[in-house]
């Protein structure tokens, strides 16, 4: 009795949701307000349409359905450093007093007196050790509670609010659209995984399961019988470049049909969702307005987006988003 | 006019289903009926009932109820040997044409003279030799091939059926018993991530984003324009003892509250689970039903449990399944 009313009930709704469902798809609403109409916002369109037509040649099944998201500067600002980055400087200052040697140790002692360019100059080297030492030794658990805590007070520096609120609408609109196309969205950044947790989920609406990221090597111990995870100055995994063809196939173990970047960072990963053996979307975003973010390119130290990348893109049909060009807004309204 | 319909439609449905939903929690049906009545699957029934009631003091939100379940004697038969050391046994015998050397060179030599016993006396050395030369060399998609082919064909050398039948029925309930709950259920193994992924979907209901295993360097490379991942004779992960804790921080980034093993192996999973800080449910498979299956313990080689974690589990409260008494039947009704 209880598993026949059970039956009609479910039989009453999906008819129910079924034409629901198809007045939505008829159109009412734009599902990507913030993108000007124009090639790109159609394609986009275009391609969703065709892989969720059941009975069409391009049909994909939903849980093929992955779609890969670079995060700086895909996501959001990367300009003038990126955020982590950002984080670590303002954690070596804060973590200055416990190390009275980093006043005359390259590279602390230019990050103590705010000499940026001297770290620059130091280039990756640097960074590596300034990310080292600021991202390990602590548990999993009390690295969380600083980039938390840092989350919610540093501010950016030109746009003076929060990083989490410079974000980009229109992509926030595209993840909500793959989704309610019952896509499964992932980011994939070669920013650190553990770093991206504490904000993907409130920000993106994704979850701390779907974010790949670059990571250095955990230990596990007992303290005082109590299991915790202490975060070692190793690195496991760098996620980025070739990398980020292998993290998706590490992580998901599956093929993206979606994926888009900003950079040659990213350039193999839209070449291994290019692969996919059906139809499939390469997105690039490319910045090009000064004026409400920023323009850069090629020679950009963050975020590079080479003439080569732009070739291989137009030239294999790809779409090169233009900031300037195809976005109504940047940034979702403040709160 | 069609929002207005559409927020009717949902909320009818909503009500109806939640009518519905009542009716069933309130308990018709068995979710466990391949579990003997006891302890244990009371114990598990209250959990899961603790955990999903809404206002209740236990509550955890659906997207933080994830549970971890290790394969190898957990899932599905793991003596005399490892299915997946099955496999690449059998793909030295496949391979050993082209490589001739191979007849008179240890641990390979042993494989193609049937010496099981040297090989188990080559310990450690000789299994991951014979890992590394059967799971590199090629790519992930004819790698994935020669798995899945080989998962269709090969027999158990006792129950004379494919691996994939000699799952655990009563497991299979549980997974789809808190998957009707709403958790999000996890491989956590010692196994290569990539070979299981080749059955865990169709076997368990677990898609291959939700498999974490050891795994292997891939290397990203364009072979005539085409995009390949290489699999490299290069350990990258090894997902065992502590490893299982760390790989779930690395690739969920959330503490599990449910986790089930069944060998030493599965020890630091269970004690990061148990560190959740909440109401969370820890279990182990002890193999005492050798007349069904197998009856092994401390002194196995495959799948050891030793007393001091039967100790712990025993000292700490953790579920310990005796096969033989707890459990109706062994495995799914053959086909």
């Amino acid at each position: 009795m209880h598993t026949r009313r059970g039956l009609v009930l479910v039989f009453i709704c999906a008819a129910l949701l079924a034409w629901q469902g198809r007045a939505l798809a008829e159109g009412q609403g734009d599902p990507l307000p913030s993108w000007n109409d124009g090639a790109i916002k159609q394609s986009i369109i275009d391609f969703v349409t065709r892989v969720t037509k059941e009975g069409g040649p391009d049909y994909v099944k939903p849980e093929e359905r992955i779609a890969t998201f670079d995060n700086d500067g895909t996501l959001w600002v990367e300009q003038p450093i990126y955020t982590q980055f950002a984080f670590a400087i303002d954690e070596v200052k804060a973590k200055a007093s416990k190390h009275p040697d980093w006043k005359t140790k390259e590279p602390f002692k230019f990050v103590l007196a705010g000499d940026m360019k001297a770290i620059a100059t130091m280039g990756e080297k640097g960074m590596v050790e300034i990310v080292a030492a600021t991202h390990s030794g602590m548990t999993t658990v009390d690295f969380n509670k600083t980039v938390s805590h840092w989350l919610e007070t540093a501010k950016h520096p030109r746009f003076k609010v929060l990083y989490t609120d410079l974000v980009y609408q229109p992509m926030l609109e595209l993840l909500a659209y793959l989704r309610a196309n019952h896509f499964k969205t992932f980011i994939v950044s070669g920013g650190g995984v553990e770093f991206m947790r504490n904000f993907t989920d409130k920000t993106y609406g994704i979850p701390p399961e779907q974010v790949i990221g670059s990571s250095g090597v955990t230990q596990f111990q007992m303290w005082d019988a109590s299991p915790v995870l202490v975060k070692l100055p190793k690195v496991l995994f760098v996620d980025d470049g070739p990398g980020k063809a292998e993290g998706i196939n590490h992580f998901i173990g599956r093929q993206p049909i979606f994926a888009f970047g900003n950079s040659d960072g990213d350039k193999e990963m839209l070449e291994w969702t290019a692969g996919c053996q059906r139809l499939c979307f390469m997105g690039l975003v490319h910045h090009t307005d000064a004026v409400r973010e920023y323009a850069y390119g090629p020679d950009s130290k963050v975020g590079t987006f080479s003439n080569a990348l732009l070739e291989e893109a137009t030239g294999k049909g790809w779409a090169v988003v233009s900031m300037k060009d195809d976005w109504k807004v940047i940034f979702p309204p403040q709160k």
